[in-house]
């Protein structure tokens, strides 16, 4: 596409950098910042840029936050003897909202991927082999909490042997048909699954 | 939402202002800007900051431009005796890129919408009527290239009224059946005025 000014081209070209925003939602997007005052421009790339040279990962559990602890570390309302295992800061976020998990968290910031090139070692797996092998450790359960696809398994896979003798037990997160769902419209795996892993009816 | 930071929780919200982004696809993004270098963070506020600080409108079409007068609007080749008048950049844009269009333009800004408190002087209207009737202006024919929608044509309406006088031919870009769309799920508006705006099979 021809744009009539390079700044124009630029900013699209930065903008279309994004995950799933092409050359024509940036363009849009762009232009919407032109068409609106200057101050609301100025305050998205300040929030971006203070985000970006601000942030900080809790020396513990690797989620975001503003402190060196983040406020669930902190907390000593949480339950420090079940750990749970994600992949990210967006699955604790999840997490959280469901407000069924007391615990403490361990972000390991990815999942085993060889065709990106991610190893175990690109992940915070060590640093939770410290965690539990600390002597102020009180974790007893480990829950992997990580997306159930190829990738995830295999790092939960990953995971569990190195950790195995460390901890008293591990689990992980119920798969099976997810609710308000029609088994109707279930994959025959998830379905399969759902059957194997059956709980009483109580 | 409960973001684990106030950094992520402010760059959030002034992401999701944007048009066609939520909460979640902001997070999204800004989650993608923390998990990849910081460099790319600030080529994206600089080139936005920079766009919103430098961005000009040509003097004479109001398009987008680096300079006080368009590239269009400065070339020898582009016929100035047809002025095609458009709601935007991005239709600037679109008609350039047929290459069907060797004349210049006018970019209004915007169509005449009641509803979102959109006048006739809140876009460049008397600056085309002082374009057809200056002095120099070689202006034949304007071209009234907007949406075909309610606004549009509301502007299409007033733009009519107002220069009738000043110009020697006023026209509308063709309305029928889009090129490779099949009649049958053509809407019968479409497909009304395609047969009422039929021309010579030549």
């Amino acid at each position: 596409m021809d744009y009539p000014s390079k700044l124009i081209e630029d900013a699209v070209n930065q903008v279309s950098r994004l995950p799933g925003i092409g050359k024509k939602t940036a363009l849009r997007l762009v232009l919407h910042l032109i068409k609106n005052k200057e101050e609301n421009t100025y305050a998205l790339t300040q929030a971006l840029d203070k985000l970006r040279s601000n942030v900080k990962f809790c020396n513990f559990c690797h989620n975001i936050t503003d402190t060196d602890c983040c406020a669930i570390c902190a907390s000593h309302k949480r339950d420090r003897r079940i750990l749970c295992v994600v992949e990210d800061v967006k699955d604790v976020m999840a997490i959280e909202n469901t407000s069924q998990f007391n615990g403490i968290y361990h972000v390991i910031g990815g999942v085993i991927s060889p065709m990106n090139g991610i190893g175990p070692t690109d992940l915070k797996i060590e640093s939770l082999v410290t965690r539990l092998t600390g002597e102020q450790s009180e974790i007893k359960e480990v829950i992997l909490a990580l997306s159930p696809t190829m990738e995830g398994d295999t790092t939960a896979f990953y995971i569990n042997r190195r950790i195995k003798d460390l901890t008293g037990k591990i689990t992980v997160i119920a798969r099976g048909v997810p609710v308000g769902g029609d088994l109707e419209y279930a994959d025959e795996i998830t379905l399969g699954r759902s059957i194997l892993g059956r709980t009483l009816f109580n």
